[in-house]
């Protein structure tokens, strides 16, 4: 056994999150693609099953009340809220990321109000978010003004009206710093909404500590919620009474049993909500979020830094130099939970590293991407990738 | 056994769809509530089962090629377009209903082009389409004008961009004339957008035919997709090149995985899909859809009348006079899958006709409806039904 399988060892036995692993369905597989699809928490199945045999097939139409199915948007929220240090009443499931996107930055450009006329997005940022923002900022009548998040201070000016953000980019890994950009965005007198698809789940945010207006995020990497669940929308509960959405459904109207024609919002976070939400998938998402009883975010967040770190030393120590350059950084502030490794062949390779059962993913046009949720990754898993990795490349 | 029983169980043995009823899964309910979420097809729970277990909890984020479940929004749009009257390549399933008029409205503007300024909207509507109208208009410069789809045609003029119909209207259960109203809505140079929640699966919809533009549907109801199961959006094929989403996501994207920060819209139907489709609801609504193989929606159109027919000759008989008033219309080509009751008490009745085992549901203020789906509801139930009405309202 090599030294560093035999550290895997020691850090395995020592990591107060080892025991999560079995509430998850996993086999011989090496999973480091969990923020791209996180793996099915073991209570999920019969959970789906109820919902679709007992309050589909037997309650039928009685569920939407009897099941709670019409006040899952906020329920589920309220179970996220935690994970992205938010207080209850702020946060409601449903929808896409793309499509909260949407509503996220609309809203936002409606709270900055007359005589701000320009969008500020991450320049870097994953596509869906730009073409949205474009989308947004064409029916609004703003200007999109891309820019990488460390000019973004110095871009804002009197007509920023909004300013969208990821919080880990999805390429490179790279963790932004979202209190000071917060606060910067508010410095100039513009609303901020935050991306966390690649953060939530993997380390603290602190939407409300740092003031953050509007966020949005997808539940299926890190939050295991199934392929597809439907994604979140944050809206800070000060901005409520004023969050005006473009997507004013009626699952959004203040009586919507009323069947009026005249649209008056509901207060809080379900303002956010649309047309009916997709029960399978959101129930599901419920289920899975009880892997989450009792973890610490922080536990979390140390365990992933502690994997992210233990796989740059094998992959420092196994991989020929010069053959892989890391692009995540390496300052613990600045790095998600995912390594990317930059790598001329990286399509073929990513191919014959999932042949040898370690699965991480590939993005154009020479990333190897590998994630770590610290829930089910252990030390040993990530000692064994970099092992496979090495010799993929030798 | 009454005369009504007995032409009942004639009528049952006559009926070719009889056999659809084994294919759901039913108890001594009679749910007369299809049109508000259809009854559960027994093949779907092993799917999901499959979909959850196998799909998700073993292969992970190989479904996305393995198990088809990238392109699975174009293959059961292309599952749903017979139905509707469509040839494949037009329909897309994902977001809901609500987002879907979202995208329709906004892109049905954007097709009418310059110096049209104006969204006519059935003012009869089902609330959410209504509200998605204001906020089209409102994002796109228009004016909104609800107008009664008979008063449609006299409202119609050179600056109308985009008229929003309901196919049936939800609440009194009327068929409108598309085809009609589609030919005034083309004379006037305007587009328009049909809302097909009451009839897709209940009654021939001819979408190609009759050369509509655009169409969104839910698949809930008649066709029995499982609670909020995802929505459907046609865009008619000589219209897919200039079809401008307001809802840009990935998607959408001609190559949605070269990750570039350029939006170039995909060519044919998947140019109305948005963010990652939510697998579970998607692939319970394919295997549900899988009922009507080999069935005809003139046969399923024949069905519904002579099964709405039949409970209004029963209400006649049974139901003392003066203590319901039909609102349906009477005329074949004028009525939807429904009976709709108006009565003062509808909420009160309503309970108690679901305490007694006849499901159906209460619109504000003094609506009973009753839906028919002719996969399982049968004459018997209908007979069952009208006495059990008639004994609550004695």
């Amino acid at each position: 056994m090599s030294e560093q399988a035999m550290r895997a060892e020691k850090l395995d036995a020592a990591d107060e999150l080892r025991g999560k692993r079995d509430e998850f369905v996993l086999d011989d597989v090496i999973y480091l693609d969990g923020n791209s699809l996180g793996a099915l928490p073991a209570v999920v199945p019969g959970r789906v099953e109820d919902v679709v045999r007992r309050q589909w097939g037997e309650l039928r139409i009685r569920s939407w009340e009897e099941s709670g199915w019409w006040t899952a948007p906020e329920r589920i929220g309220d179970r996220i809220a935690p994970l992205i240090g938010a207080a209850p009443g702020q946060v409601v499931v449903g929808d896409s990321t793309s499509v909260n996107v949407f509503k996220a930055l609309v809203g936002a450009v409606r709270l900055a109000g007359q005589g701000r006329d320009e969008i500020v997005v991450d320049a870097t940022t994953f596509p869906t978010d730009g073409y949205i923002a474009e989308s947004a900022a064409r029916l609004t009548g703003c200007t999109l003004r891309p820019v990488a998040p460390a000019d973004v201070p110095a871009a804002l000016g009197d007509r920023t009206a909004a300013v969208l953000l990821n919080h880990v980019d999805y390429r490179t890994g790279r963790l932004h710093d979202l209190p000071a950009l917060t606060a910067a965005v508010h410095r100039a007198g513009a609303y901020v909404v935050w991306d966390l698809c690649h953060s939530a789940g993997a380390l603290p945010v602190g939407l409300d500590e740092h003031g953050v207006d509007l966020a949005v995020g997808c539940t299926y990497k890190f939050l295991n919620g199934g392929p597809g669940s439907p994604a979140y929308l944050y809206v800070r509960r000060e901005l409520q009474d004023r969050f005006d959405s473009p997507l004013p459904g009626w699952n959004s109207h203040a009586e919507p049993f009323g069947m009026r024609t005249d649209y008056e919002p509901a207060s809080g976070a379900l303002r956010g909500r649309v047309g009916t939400p997709d029960i399978l998938s959101m129930l599901a998402l419920e289920a899975a979020l009880e892997v989450w009883d009792g973890v610490s975010v922080a536990a979390v967040r140390a365990k992933s830094l502690a994997l992210t770190d233990f796989f740059l030393e094998c992959v420092a120590e196994y991989v020929p130099e010069g053959r892989v350059e890391c692009v995540t950084p390496v300052a613990h502030e600045e790095r998600g939970s995912q390594i990317a490794l930059r790598c001329a062949d990286a399509g073929e390779v990513m191919k014959r590293l999932i042949e040898q059962g370690v699965v991480g993913d590939f993005r154009a046009p020479d990333v190897l991407r590998f994630g770590f949720t610290p829930l089910y990754v252990g030390f040993a898993d990530v000692e064994r990738a970099a092992r496979v990795l090495a010799r993929t490349l030798a």
